[in-house]
C-alpha cells in the first residue's frame, strides 16, 4: 500500500517531486509533451476486439492501444469512469492496463478527479499508488489539504482550475471580490502548494488541469502558475487549437520543460483505419502524427 | 447498466425526484433524519473481525454493522475511499455490502464525490446505478452538467456546497464580486437544478453536502436552498452540535420533512462495547441513540 520507496521522515514526502521529474525526462526521451486519453467505451471501439463480456472488450481495447502508442509518447492518460462503470470488474482490467503501461515505460495519469477531506483522500492515494498510477488528478473544492495525501503517497497531482466543458464557467469563470476569478483563486492556491513540490528541472509535481479551448483565460493561468505542468485535455476532437496551445505553454523551453501535457484521446484512440490496415496501426501512426504536431506547437 | 424503470422520455428522466420520496417515506418511518457513516478502517474495527485478507475484514465488520443498525435508521453513507484503497477486492466488497444494504430496506447514500465532465460523469452514474446506489455525493466545481447525468439515471445527489474539513474556507468561504460566496453561489446553482427534480413532499432529489461545523453560514445556504435536503456529516465525533442542527434545519417540519439528513459515523460504527456485551449491541445501541437524540433536535 505505500508507495514512496523510502519512509518519509517530514509530514509530507519529498518524493513526489520525483514524479515531476520522471514526467519531464520521459517527455525529453520522447520529444513530445504528448499524453494519449485511454477513454474507452464499447459504441466506439474496433468490432475486432468486441467480446460478449464488456470488461473483456474493454481490456483487449486498451492493451492494444497501449502498446501500440508506447514508442510515440511519453504518457497515457487514463479515464477511470471508463472502466468503473463496469463495477470490481471494471476496476481489475484498469489496474491491470495501468501495470501493462508502467511495463511499457509510460508515464501513467490517472484521471479520477477525486477530492476529499484528508482521511477519505489518503485511501484514494493509497488506491492509486498500489494500483501504480504516477500522477492523478484531484479537485480543489474542498481546499488543498485533500491534494496532499496525494503527495505524501509519492504521487503527482494535477488539480482542476480551467475546464473546457460548456458550463464550466459558472463557477470557474465567476470573479471574486479581490479580483481575481474563481479558476484563478485555485491557481493561487496550486502554486502555493506546488512550491514545496518542484523537481529538479524547477517543475512541480502538482500541476494543473486547464482546458484546451480556455486559451481565453489560459495566459493570466500561466502567469498565475509559471512552473507547473498544466495537463490540457480537449486537443483535436474536442476542438482545442495549436495557437491555444501555444499561449498556455511556457515560452523558449524545450518540450520537456514546456510546462504543458496535450492529451488528445478520440482522435488517436479511435484512429480510422485505411483500407487493408489493422486497426492498431491506424492508432500507432495517429500517436505518432501527435506527438510531431505538439513538437512543433511547443518549439 | 440502466437504472431507469421506465426508458426516459425527456432529456433527464422524471425518476431522480422518486429517491426524495423514498428517502421521506423510509425518515417517516424510521422517525429520525439520521444516516450512518460507513468509513470501516483497519485500524479501528474490533479485533474480533480482523482477518489476513484485509477485505475480509472489512467485509465482515460492514456487514455486521449493517444489521446492526438498520433497524434504528432509514439510510447509510458509504464511504466509497475506505473501499477503493484496496483496489478491485475492495470495490467487490463495496457492491456486495450494497446490496445487502438495500436488502434490508436501507436508503443508500454513496459518497464517491465524482464530479466530471457529462460523458464521464454518465459512467460515473451507471456504475452507482448499477451497484445499486441511491444517492451519491457529486462536486460541483466542473459546473452542474457533470451533475444532470446521475439523476438521468434516476440517481439523487447531494453537491458538495460547505465542507466541514479545516481548509475548506480557502475556496467555499471566498466572497465573489457580485456579493455571495463560492459555497452561496453553489447553493444557487443546487437550487435551481432541484426546481425539476423536487418529489411529492417538495423535496428535492438535487440535494447539498453542507457540514456540521458551518452552522455559521448554514442560515444563509438554508435560506438560499429552502427545498434541499443537507447531507450533513460531522455530527458528534467531528464537532457537530444539536444546536449547528437546528439552524440547518426547515423549522416546523416534521422529520422527514425537516430537509436535513444526519450522518455520523465513528460513533456510531466504532461503539464502545460495554464489558460482556457484544460489539454489534454496542453499534445498534449507538445507532438507536443517534436517532432519538436527532429526532428531538428537529422536532
Amino acid at each position: 500500500m505505500t508507495a514512496a520507496p523510502t519512509a518519509p521522515t517530514a509530514p509530507t514526502s519529498p518524493t513526489a517531486s520525483l514524479q515531476a521529474d520522471a514526467l519531464v525526462a520521459a517527455i525529453a526521451a520522447k520529444g513530445s509533451p504528448v499524453c494519449v486519453g485511454l477513454d474507452p467505451t464499447l459504441e466506439q471501439m474496433p468490432a475486432a476486439v468486441r467480446r460478449d463480456d464488456p470488461c473483456a472488450s474493454i481490456e483487449l481495447f486498451t492493451r492494444g492501444v497501449l502498446d501500440a502508442v508506447a514508442p510515440a509518447v511519453p504518457a497515457v492518460k487514463f479515464q477511470s469512469a471508463c472502466f468503473e462503470r463496469f463495477g470490481w470488474r471494471g476496476v481489475r482490467v484498469l489496474e491491470a492496463c495501468i501495470n501493462q503501461a508502467r511495463g511499457l515505460g509510460l508515464v501513467v495519469v490517472l484521471d479520477f478527479k477525486r477530492g476529499d477531506i484528508g482521511i477519505s483522500s489518503s485511501h484514494y492515494a493509497a488506491a492509486a499508488a498500489s494500483a501504480g498510477a504516477h500522477f492523478v488528478t484531484v479537485s480543489g473544492y474542498l481546499g488543498l489539504s485533500g491534494v496532499e495525501p496525494f503527495l505524501a503517497a509519492g504521487l503527482g497531482a494535477f488539480v482542476l482550475v480551467r475546464t473546457s466543458n460548456p458550463d464550466s464557467s459558472a463557477v470557474q469563470s465567476e470573479k471574486l471580490a479581490t479580483g481575481p476569478t474563481v479558476a484563478e483563486h485555485m491557481a493561487a492556491l496550486v502554486k502555493n502548494l506546488g512550491e514545496k513540490h518542484r523537481g529538479t528541472s524547477g517543475l512541480s509535481a502538482v500541476g494543473a488541469v486547464v482546458g484546451a479551448t480556455q486559451s481565453r483565460e489560459a495566459g493570466a493561468l500561466r502567469a498565475h502558475m509559471p512552473d507547473q505542468i498544466f495537463l490540457i485535455p480537449g486537443y483535436g476532437a474536442q476542438g482545442g487549437t495549436a495557437e491555444d496551445i501555444r499561449i498556455m505553454r511556457r515560452a523558449s523551453q524545450p518540450p520537456e520543460k514546456s510546462g504543458v501535457l496535450v492529451t488528445a484521446s478520440r482522435s488517436v484512440i479511435y484512429a480510422k483505419a485505411n483500407e487493408g490496415q489493422h486497426w492498431l496501426e491506424a492508432v500507432g501512426t495517429a500517436a505518432k502524427n501527435l506527438a510531431h504536431e505538439i513538437r512543433d506547437v511547443v518549439a
